[in-house]
């Protein structure tokens, strides 16, 4: 809910359909002694495997108890796609869309009628209030259970509009063998993302083998109710908590209560996730994805109006952060395509 | 932080030092084929065998996945003692007696001035706003790390007022076993509970096996700043969360992401969560631990100012749940004492 009312979203709003269609990269080689098979050999894939080796040599100056190897993640941007707009933004777009037959007020009420005319201006017109809007209408008022089957039910049939696949099908194949590599390795994997935690709960499991008790994300507030003697949770137009920013550093200790000693993120949006995970004692591990692919992907950092990665780049470089540049560390950037044409 | 502002807490208060000593009952036999040997056998621990049986039976109507075992426990009250008052409510007291030298204007300024004169009626005199200043003088303007040290550093040396053991002492031995079992079959047990989480995180892993990523409690506001290049997270006097009652079923829906199958609380602030577990499909467990041992550790219910139980188990009665008989359900209460004189 609260990262659709980032002031940043409104331009990369307009950005949407701007890409033509591409042919997705070819699909990743598997090589059975190699536990990151998409990963080119090179300081990049080396760091991460230094780091395992590290902290799981028992005995070993750096070794980390299994309990202690708690590792986090940014999603939108370094577990999934985040272009053209984040994909809830897309979501919410298409539930306006939904439930305007339920609400003939919004063919003049801004900024639905944007939405509905297909006006991207107009939409962006309406500024951060007409977002906070959207997401009230679209991810409020309703119970948790028919929220996540609504979710569930759009990410079955949306496609991305440049790649024609559904987005579940846009994760990025390098990350998903990183979360593989460290569960195997004796991680507990986390994700903690500016996106709302329940949109990403009805896929993390399945999609990330992250399950929902180890997703962290923003959330509104919810409010117990009985309905015919039955208790639901209805999700109320009002934030909760915005895990965003230094908002990681905040949702990391609330919600999970251990400083991570490995984390991933791609924006500025994690500069404190990674930050706060670097200040604990003994060896750590920070990344970014550097999205520097326009062919496969899309090349963009300091000037996004999504995943604006200014900051914590200066500051990744000059800490010696691993920094994974998706043109030249990621052999194949998708899984093979289930659902591409 | 929350729990202390609970009006219902002031009467409490008056009643520190009322009991005397008694001995700690008999300790636990073990019987190595019994998983729960700390339980009297009868109705109320078949109803856990046999749930347990129940939903770990591959291909029985009622099997359950083990990803879905999901089981959650209040804690003050049913996994540790909470008379005469919340321990972390002595903490609160223990803390201000510690921290007067450097507020030499507690010496005259309520609620301070009574706490420091040991004058617990113009403590309770000061009412609700007193309980508040207590826990924002106590629990706030540190770093979660600092605070973190004070609570070990506390219930390392602390002892209760009637037992003279520590307080981690005095967790009950069955609800222990409990944990085990039902860890030995597949379920992930948490913490759901109104007391503080930082509290709790402190010691639940090596008291329960609970680690701190399953500890869901009342929270403040915590807040990151960088002191000398360094982030630290300030805990800030404000009230984040309040995981009680209602805020149950949301703290398990924020937290967690999925509905327990399993829950034990023992007091009208479990209501909810116990109505919550039971609402879901399919075979589920709602348990109730009733303090009838006045001898052994204490008996109330009804008109408790602390715990109280007056609606839950008018519903858990007329709905069947298992109510836990402290009296004549378990046949020890507290673990073989490790401290006691």
């Amino acid at each position: 809910m609260t990262m659709l009312s980032r002031r940043t979203v409104l331009a990369a709003f307009l950005a949407i359909g701007l890409f033509g269609s591409v042919a997705i990269g070819a699909q990743a080689e598997t090589q059975a002694t190699d536990p990151l098979p998409s990963w080119n050999d090179g300081p990049t894939k080396q760091s991460i495997l230094d780091f395992v080796a590290a902290v799981t040599k028992d005995g070993g100056p750096d070794y980390v108890a299994p309990a202690e190897r708690i590792a986090t993640f940014d999603n939108d941007g370094t577990l999934w796609i985040e272009q053209p707009i984040y994909t809830q933004f897309a979501f919410a777009i298409d539930r306006v869309k939904a439930m305007s037959n339920q609400h003939p007020e919004w063919k003049t009420q801004e900024p639905f009628a944007s939405i509905l005319k297909g006006d991207l201006k107009g939409l962006a017109a309406s500024g951060e209030k007409g977002m906070v809007e959207i997401v009230a209408a679209t991810h409020s008022g309703m119970t948790t259970t028919d929220f996540n089957k609504e979710v569930k039910e759009w990410l079955a049939i949306a496609k991305h509009p440049r790649f024609k696949v559904l987005y579940t099908d846009l994760v990025y194949q390098p990350m998903i063998e990183l979360l593989d590599y460290l569960r195997a390795n004796g991680f507990k994997t986390f994700i903690v993302s500016g996106g709302g935690v329940e949109f990403m709960r009805t896929f993390a499991d399945k999609t990330y083998g992250v399950p929902p008790e180890q997703v962290i994300g923003s959330s509104g507030v919810t409010q117990y109710q009985m309905w015919d003697a039955s208790p639901v949770l209805i999700k109320m137009p009002k934030v909760f908590f915005v895990d965003d920013g230094p908002g990681k550093p905040v949702g990391i200790n609330t919600f999970i209560g251990r400083r991570p000693i490995f984390a991933f993120g791609n924006s500025d949006g994690d500069k404190e996730m990674l930050e706060w995970t670097a200040a604990g004692d003994g060896l750590r591990f920070m990344g970014i994805v550097h999205h520097t692919d326009a062919a496969r992907e899309y090349a963009y950092d300091r000037d996004s109006s999504v995943g604006k990665l200014d900051k914590a780049l200066d500051e990744g470089v000059a800490k010696g952060w691993t920094i994974a540049d998706m043109k030249n560390d990621w052999k194949t950037i998708f899984p093979p395509a289930k659902s591409a044409p």
